[in-house]
């Protein structure tokens, strides 16, 4: 990326010289983990330039918005209604927190074995070296994980954050509680923006989101192709980004790339050999540059068709149903939302069920569960996924890793093992 | 102990290996940790016989309880009722989880980097060594932290477990669906028990739990003079077998003993001389026979004055208002227990300013914030209890550890280096 953002930077309060050492870092490993790829779809272009833009463009656009009035609100969940975001004028931005940068800062206020999707947020925003950060006007979390929940408040001594109260059932008290917490959002967002939340408005962000859920949903589905037209680590790039960059041009991109990939299928093509093993991740979100596990399943011989994850499926599986009227609106928001399955959800069945069906749905020979270190939702959960896969003898690994490089020899000798299984 | 109990223990399902390795790892521990202590208050003498029958003579009347035809029902967490199983005829038994035995087995089912307090129960249940457990008809847990609420449901395919969900803000709407929980709990209580719950009975169990409320209170009390009249480790047993002793007679004995405090108290006398440093403990409960960090406290020239925790105040600080009928009953109990000032809940600040006055209210030098290893919940309040230590400048130690020796003498170390500081 080219340094004539340096201004833009500055005046947003980064860190310089620390966003410099994570700049530096991106593009050689982009390089190895992406550019090294064989038969990609030309349409990756667009993504590839994103990334290269990472903390230039679209941040540009950003600023934009607010010289005209707008904000931005960032959030740190797939549970945070992008839609009534939208609706009030704001632009709504997944804060990554996919590497380990600003460590040493997070841990002069946490513990230091917590998750490291939170020391990293704390981290960028204690380092100040993240520009979407530092573009957000408010921050929203959620009470879904400890870790989230109570890192939030030490959170709010650096930028103004409002807590949504996910809940840990899914029975109707808790659809109840849920549908307030989104009803109270509505209000609160309309306050940060100064711009109400209509009928019209609500209907077309609906909209909007739903399309590109759709675009994402079609890329996925044309994963059930063998071979694969894509792979999994473009996928789950795409996926990533689907949580910052402008939702218009980002959908219609999707379909582009959709598009080529059924031009590929229709003529048998595909970026792996038709007998490559199949392989569904499941798990904690990976953000983006978090590309470790995919990275080494998919150079030791495995292909990913799928992803049960956040960053993945979960993101893009179920849509917001229209409807007339702004309560409708948001009581479909509210139910759409409250369909996540989320290890933070007890029990969480659903995410089981789920699973099952993308096994079979995506011929897939077996299950890899990636799970962050110190997340206890899902390594706790992990022993329930584990108990139905070999209920239904579908071959399963269990990862437990960090942001770190440390553990990769380790874990490649264990993938590769699996793998080698699944022939 | 004797081994007279061997047959009860037997046909409890009790693994009597395991359990003999648990019995004879006891009583040294509770030579050198209790009574090698000098100035002990005489009427200490019960607590020291209920400790030695542990697993006996209270086991032998919950069978009996059982045999004419009473329930038992375990319980991890205060929040759990006892007012309400006692109303439907049951007996309510806190189950400690203090020590790791069963750790093997426990992470044949649990990740390994998981607090030791949920490793103990699911290793004590795994491994058959805790008879209070498998006395147990029922257990009941609740959605307080990730860990304990996902735990749960694998412990459900050992034991039959019902999950109170507890929320995590204390807005009117979660008032709400914690008087809904409860209520649900009340249903659930009679249907185990077989035994209607009525106004009478309802208002007699408030009451007693309210007299053992108030006689812990009393104790608590009691340890403002200068010189202290017992020592923190001896309050914390009390505290600990509060949750599972008779409730009369346990009543009965702590009134007792603050008679005897109340006498030494009038002629001057104390555990410790006057000037001994005075310490307030804060942080997550110590189930017994976690006695470790008091021990090195009360070796190091200090004495604990209270334990702001849930083997401590939080269990007997507020006590459920008394009221006509059973729906206002309830929700007495509702509010009473909302009113405990977990880390799990966001944000906590309760805790805070409950810290503040306790400081002043007992006298205190310093405060030491202990966390179980593991511990999102406390380990990252820490931080807030810290920021607001450090603005009222009460001098304060941040201690993380587990349930092993490993680290005793590094703790040893920094925690004589604080008291020192107190002096
Ligand atoms: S895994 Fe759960 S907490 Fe994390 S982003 Fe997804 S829904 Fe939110
Ligand atoms: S990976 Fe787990 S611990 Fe980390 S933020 Fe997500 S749910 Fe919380
Ligand atoms: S610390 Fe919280 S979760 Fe633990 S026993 Fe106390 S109230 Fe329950
Ligand atoms: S000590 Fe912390 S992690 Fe352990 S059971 Fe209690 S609240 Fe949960």
């Amino acid at each position: 990326m080219s340094n004539n953002y340096n201004d833009m930077w500055r005046s947003l309060g980064v860190n310089l010289e620390a966003h410099d050492q994570l700049l530096q870092a991106l593009p050689p490993t982009y390089h190895d983990v992406y550019l090294t790829q064989t038969n990609r779809p030309k349409s990756m272009e667009y993504f590839d330039f994103v990334v290269n833009e990472i903390h230039g463009l679209r941040i540009q656009e950003l600023q934009e918005h607010k010289k005209n009035g707008g904000k931005v609100i960032g959030a740190f969940c797939v549970f945070v209604p992008e839609e009534i975001v939208r609706a009030a004028g704001g632009i709504c931005i997944g804060l990554c927190s996919g590497i380990d940068i600003g460590a040493a800062e997070a841990e002069q206020v946490l513990p230091r074995s917590i998750c490291p999707l939170i020391k990293s947020f704390m981290g960028f925003k204690l380092a100040k070296v993240c520009p979407y950060f530092e573009s957000c006007d408010m921050v929203v979390g959620e009470t879904t994980c400890d870790g989230k929940k109570k890192a939030f408040e030490i959170l709010n001594d650096y930028v103004p954050v409002h807590v949504m109260e996910t809940p840990q059932m899914k029975k109707s008290r808790d659809k109840q509680l849920w549908l307030e917490e989104v009803q109270d959002f509505a209000e609160l967002a309309q306050k940060t923006t100064g711009t109400e939340i209509t009928d019209v408005s609500l209907a077309q962000a609906i909209q909007e989101v739903n399309g590109k859920r759709q675009a994402l949903r079609r890329l996925s589905n044309l994963r059930k192709n063998n071979p694969v037209p894509i792979s999994g680590k473009d996928s789950l790039l795409i996926e990533q980004i689907a949580m910052y960059d402008d939702v218009a041009r980002f959908t219609a991109k999707v379909n582009e790339l959709c598009d080529e990939l059924e031009q590929k299928i229709s003529t048998g093509a595909g970026v792996f050999p038709g007998r490559t093993p199949r392989v569904i991740v499941t798990g904690t979100p990976m953000a983006i540059p978090n590309w470790k596990v995919p990275h080494i399943i998919e150079t030791s011989g495995a292909v990913i068709v799928a992803e049960e994850m956040c960053t993945g499926l979960r993101y893009f599986e179920n849509e917001v149903a229209e409807a007339d009227g702004l309560d409708s609106m948001l009581e479909n928001i509210a139910a759409r939302y409250l369909g996540i399955n989320c290890a933070v959800f007890t029990p969480n069945t659903g995410r089981l069920e789920q699973l099952e069906n993308l096994v079979r749905d995506y011929h897939a020979d077996g299950v890899i569960h990636c799970t962050l270190s110190f997340c206890d939702p899902y390594a706790v959960e992990a022993n329930r996924v584990e108990k139905m896969m070999k209920q239904k003898e579908i071959p399963f690994l269990k990862i437990e890793t960090g942001y770190d490089q440390e553990d990769a020899g380790q874990l490649k000798t264990r993938v590769e093992a699996f793998i080698e299984m699944l022939r």
